[in-house]
């Protein structure tokens, strides 16, 4: 695998470092792997996230206005520890509190609830929302139930845009928990990613194979299957989530999020095919997100994502929001 | 190659049937493989580009106020042709003329300068910049002189707001210029892609070789090489353009462009090493951009992109835009 890095252990800092670089209204905080706004806002609840790194942009992209005030990152594919989630909650405290969004993995849930007790201990006052969106498997290598995946991001918008607008901590959580609650999301695989100084892939699939429902780190999913037409690809993905919610005659926020190399004009031709599966079960987009929202390295693969709207969420998706990974006014 | 498609012939039209639904604010002209705005701007003058598809998100992500009117896309890898370029004029048109913006390849200026010779008959005035950014060959097997590559997006930014702003088409055609004038690129790939239904990959490189220079169809760059860290490579990319122009003292806006499979970290990590290197130099970055910008489907790799800056480009490109693909405010 010919990677463009440095040394293998250096590839969280130096990535850390290059956005913050990029991005002058990010500040990093070497050591600690935190990136946060340079210039925090007070007297509103601040909302972080973070996880193992390689799933770039997640979580440090979604710092910004309306969205993050800091992620946490981790080792690639590590749950940041707890000192490192203090220092985002430290970062992103503006005195009204402090949410952590958190992907549903058991080393992410210990370090982030041992973060919140630490903070806690420092005065102060947080609230955890676990995203559970992937329907793949009820529970996983890494997780005791199901996982979380790209949905999260749905989260972060909607819990920072509840911050920003001056909802207090326990309002922010429980808008979050509502999104969490109407969010599903399906994944395959084609290709795996391979680690910094792994040296070979994570999983190995054969020429004429795919995976369904593979997680984000290469988790098994729930079957093989030959390579089928994007389609094909959607319609299976898409029937797990709906089985699993009654989308029935609503609106409906969709992210087709790539895992690393799947080029967009794919992800783009799996998004037609959605809208129009969609379109023929009477469910109307009210938004849609195509890319590369959270990936898995150069994992090849996509999955689909639905959050089922309400007059309380729209506001919130359709609010203003300004971070690397996803700008809108 | 497992590629999300259906078929091959189809993977263009799908791809912009769903870029449009996914953004309302663009419209697509089903059948001659345009997107432009759905509510275009009257009273201005046009901006277009267009080009082979497979290198997305350009130029159809770059739809938007304070960019481009319209794009044509051609097949993948293939030049749009004159049809195709006149509706993206027609489109474009708000009564002040129309400029396109052309990557430097044989039959895409053939092209374009077609659909302008048939846009005069029809009474809509255009004027043509032929961007050349790429240092690494003077000639190349699809191009009589430099090739044009990523470094086309800033064109794209200062032209759209040149003509946002309201500068007449000459005005818009010499800052076009004038961008062109002061833009570097350079790039290197890792691994090849597969164009749909090609069967197989469009250039071979062995386990232990990367390709200094490499085009973004695949053409011959200056060199093969081994593998070398993200701090190597970004020295070699930047020296190139370094060498052929001089950037001493000034300040530059930095394109560091994923080709479609380098996960974002990476990029993230060769960027940290470039602003590095420039400041080193006594080269002040006002702008950084890091991501997928102009993509080769799914090859391996990066470019980097300088345009030194001025007074006059600066507000250019500090100005507010909205497409799909490049956002700010």
């Amino acid at each position: 695998m010919k990677k463009l890095i440095n040394e293998p252990e250096a590839v969280v800092r130096e990535m850390l470092a290059g956005l913050a670089k990029a991005h002058p209204q990010l500040a990093y905080v070497e050591g600690l792997e935190v990136i946060c706004l340079a210039k925090p806002r007070q007297d509103k609840v601040g909302v972080i996230s973070g996880g193992g790194s390689g799933h770039e942009p997640a979580h440090a992209g979604y710092v910004g206005p309306g969205l993050l005030d800091a992620a946490a990152a981790g080792n690639v594919f590590a749950s940041p520890s707890p000192d490192r989630i203090l220092e985002a909650v430290k970062r992103a405290n503006g005195g009204r509190g402090v949410l952590m969004v958190v992907k549903n993995y058991s080393g992410d849930i210990m370090n982030f609830e041992m973060a919140g007790e630490m903070a806690r201990m420092e005065g102060i006052e947080t609230a955890m929302v676990v995203v559970k969106d992937d329907v793949a498997v009820p529970d996983s290598t890494f997780s005791t139930g199901r996982r979380g995946i790209a949905g999260t991001v749905f989260v972060h918008k909607i819990a920072g845009a509840a911050a920003q607008r001056g909802d207090d901590l326990a309002g922010v959580q429980a808008l979050a928990l509502h999104a969490c609650g109407r969010l599903r999301s399906m994944g395959m695989a084609s290709a795996p990613c391979t680690l910094p100084g792994a040296g070979k892939p994570n999983f190995t699939l054969a020429d004429d194979e795919i995976e369904i429902g593979m997680g984000i780190h290469g988790e098994p999913g729930v079957s093989r299957a030959r390579p089928a037409s994007a389609k094909e690809t959607a319609r299976v993905l898409l029937e797990r989530v709906l089985a699993d919610l009654d989308y029935t005659g609503s609106r409906v926020a969709v992210l087709v999020n790539g895992l690393g190399a799947t080029p967009l004009m794919e992800l783009y031709i799996v998004y037609n095919e959605i809208e129009t599966l969609l379109r023929e079960k009477g469910i109307t987009v009210h938004k849609a997100l195509v890319g590369n929202y959270m990936t898995s390295l150069e994992m090849a693969g996509c999955s689909v994502t639905l959050l089922k709207l309400d007059d309380t969420l729209i506001p919130l998706l359709n609010a203003s929001c300004r971070a690397p990974a996803w700008q809108e006014h």
